[in-house]
């Protein structure tokens, strides 16, 4: 163990890094990122940090508690620390479209990801043969009007047996549960194909073509139980014209997808984003 | 008389564009450009076209007659002629914000606006000292709750006595009335502080922020009776993040605008723009 | 048969647009798309066109000939007619870089890409488990300092025997011989990893971290005897500061190279990237 | 005296960061930013931070000499503490394009570059009326081929009797000399009309134009001995295409250039860069 990142989230006052960081300080840790911000509205300071030890002090769970004690404490925080390993367990979902997955699952391949992929959840089984060229179990689940509880259920099962921390969805065509939500609060990652928070729900695309825009955009976000306007973790765009059909602008979307839903996917992996009266704080 | 530009449109069939280049041809007209579109939903054809004649043969007026009559009129074309002479009037219309107003005169200064400026309109006298280091005269024409009907006439009379062709709403802050759009139908160019169809109305960028977008936007487009809803013309982006402020996203957002607006206003002057359906035919 | 292409360049002069409509309209052909371009400084004019036909007028090689001696020797052109049937056959050469390969055989895979691909060349096995996943042949030919003729004869063999019409280096490690090159003019599409002419030659993203660039790119073009010299086809950046590392430009890298190599390779497939003079003519 | 901005640079080692922020911690300093950054290659560390502090603890004489006895000495820190005020001088040079001059007075205009502007130095006549028409006084100093040496005599007493900070070359199209580039170490902003590495030297866009590139750039960096190839700041891009003539590339570059160079002269206002190997650092 060398490394950690820990996260905090606390009421913005004075000295929080101060006694942070003689905190690592003073137990020979050498500080190699930190980056903070103050939400002045609220007033909420939030903070992350990457320190490295050559030997670390005593377990990880003895550090946890001493500095659970000794600061957490005292500023009323909110905080996490993260090791290197165990890696965390990713879940994805999908439907039929495969840009999205195979874009992933080739990450994933090339060790991009610093993630476990322990099966694939789907409501349909056209994509079973990429989740079964990379070796990765595949779990069919339909989901219909009638056996929607039932369907979540099979899915929370496995999630939880797997032990998974959280859950892509690349392009699944379902609405996710209140439940599921609850499950994994700021833990589901969805990728909507249209630059939030304009044309959110069913066919952006259309309504993109119909609008005349010039140019269009995909956005990564948390779910929440709201449709599509959860905290927005990354967004992109790219630029269309007057000559594209629907068809030009549903291709040239997909390539959108899969690099803004890879780029969120990377930030929360990494530790990056903080949620935060639904909107993101995404450390660099 | 050396460059004629033609814009068409039409119901699609065949031999539109073999008829028309073959009437130019005649004409001893050498083709510089020529761009069209079809738009296949209403089955409606556009087309731009650039011709240069050596010597123009006879007047443009007969030139102007004769297309109308043995090419216009077989396939029930909407169609102008325009030539580089006399440059059209612009005029500029703008509130208290400066950046768009110096972005616009900087450019007509160094000769980029192929344009005259016969006057800028306000509701304000603020940039007024503008105008003057520009030698552009200034007309001031307050608009408030009860004057409403009378502003816009005084508007009206310096537009038509000026003979302008277009107008440019440099951030002007008022409500353009149904009259004034009436007598300028695409020909009233505005900006918009937002990634339209996102955030129309006022204040996009307090909601921008409060929505945490990653991305703001400015859109160019012309002016309708339904508020920011008209065709656009032009859009543009530029990323943020958590950590701009409000008053960050305005002073970038300045940036955008300014940017956009001129690159809208040098479509239309350039005669680039089409409008139909609501949308824009932009040729490039 | 319903649509063809058309591709022409020759010295510009009056007439030819009316000329080739014309023609194309006395076949009962409608034309639904025309682009154009003149290079001023070397008077060449070069125009696409897509036309299509309710019933074609006799055979595609009566039409060829008719088009031949009727209009294209008058103007001294150059010329290509296309038809959608048989899809052009493209190949494939990699060495260990996965994420170029991915992609291309997702779009391949997803409809995307109007071509077969007959096989897969490789101077490593290393992409081999990828080739079969989605069953296409894989041709390893190892590439050293002394069986460098040896290794080009049996590339040839395959690539003439399949009939391929023209050959993608996705990520491709290999400087690819004066031979091949003339087999294939204009016909080679490279993917290379930087925003030339910055950075030509090995370790681009090393020469981009020493000299502190805040923005990497990529780009597409075909191969001619000059390295990373041939006409560009496609590009496209990234920001990047100075907190990323070499490994992180790679990385980010990786995300430009698949889409902008994707894009190249499209364009191309559709006809619509004429070259000339070592620039292209992209048409929209 | 409310707001100090601490700037520093060292060799990376522990402790660093505690013992500045509880240095800010122990005079009640509200530490509202802070941002790191370390050169791993070179074992450098670097540091921006921003504290408030509702009451200044003494003089900001005796505050500095503190931190410089108690911790700047300790660690061998390279380091600059800034207040709000005064705000910098900055001169501006500039030859014919009027732009970057207008851009930049119009932002100086509305309040958005907290800086005095003593004066603007010219090579040429023609500007003299932006700057008058903005209240500036405006230096005419010819530069030829045998009154360089008494030019620059002339530039640096101005320079120096208004106690200049730091220079804007806004277009200057002359080459500025070793003296003065030595007065004004990384504190001479130039703007250059290419993506650099790429097109250094006169001309870039013809060249960019030559070479048929699909996108165009401008860069911003600190002056150095070397032309075009000092630490870069802030680069951005365009996109163009094979119909875009030269002319078009001049005047699509106009609007880069004049954002580019604003960016990188608010980034040098606001103490965000920091220069170190011919690279910048640019804090958020």
């Amino acid at each position: 163990m060398n490394k950690i990142t820990l996260l905090i989230s606390c009421r913005d006052t004075q000295g929080i890094i101060a006694s942070v960081t003689r905190f690592i300080y003073k137990k020979n840790g050498n500080i190699i990122y930190i980056d903070q911000h103050v939400d002045m509205e609220h007033r909420v300071f939030f903070m992350r940090l990457e320190s490295q030890f050559v030997e670390f002090p005593g377990s990880l769970e003895d550090f946890k508690n001493e500095f659970g004690h000794r600061i957490a404490q005292q500023y009323g925080m909110s905080w996490e620390i993260h090791t290197d390993k165990p890696q965390p367990q990713m879940a994805i979902f999908v439907s039929r479209y495969d840009h999205c997955l195979y874009d992933l699952l080739g990450r994933y391949n090339s060790g991009e990801l610093h993630v476990t992929i322990p099966f694939i959840i789907s409501n349909h089984t056209d994509l079973k043969p990429v989740a079964d060229s990379f070796g990765i179990p595949f779990h069919h689940i339909p989901v219909g009007p009638d056996n929607k509880e039932e369907a979540e259920k099979k899915q929370l099962y496995l999630l939880q047996e797997a032990g998974v921390d959280f859950i892509v969805l690349a392009r699944y065509m379902q609405i996710v549960s209140e439940k599921l939500i609850n499950h994994y609060p700021h833990k589901i990652i969805n990728i909507h194909h249209s630059f939030l928070p304009a044309f959110p729900g069913a066919k952006p695309y259309h309504s993109a073509f119909k609008r005349g825009v010039k140019i269009i955009g995909a956005t990564s976000h948390y779910v929440t139980e709201e449709l599509d306007a959860g905290p927005i973790i990354e967004q992109d765009i790219t630029r269309v014209t007057h000559a594209h059909s629907i068809e030009d602008l549903v291709m040239k979307g997909r390539d959108l997808e899969k690099i803004v839903l890879a780029r969120a996917v990377k930030l929360h992996i990494s530790r990056k984003v903080m949620a935060h009266n639904n909107k993101t704080i995404v450390f660099s």
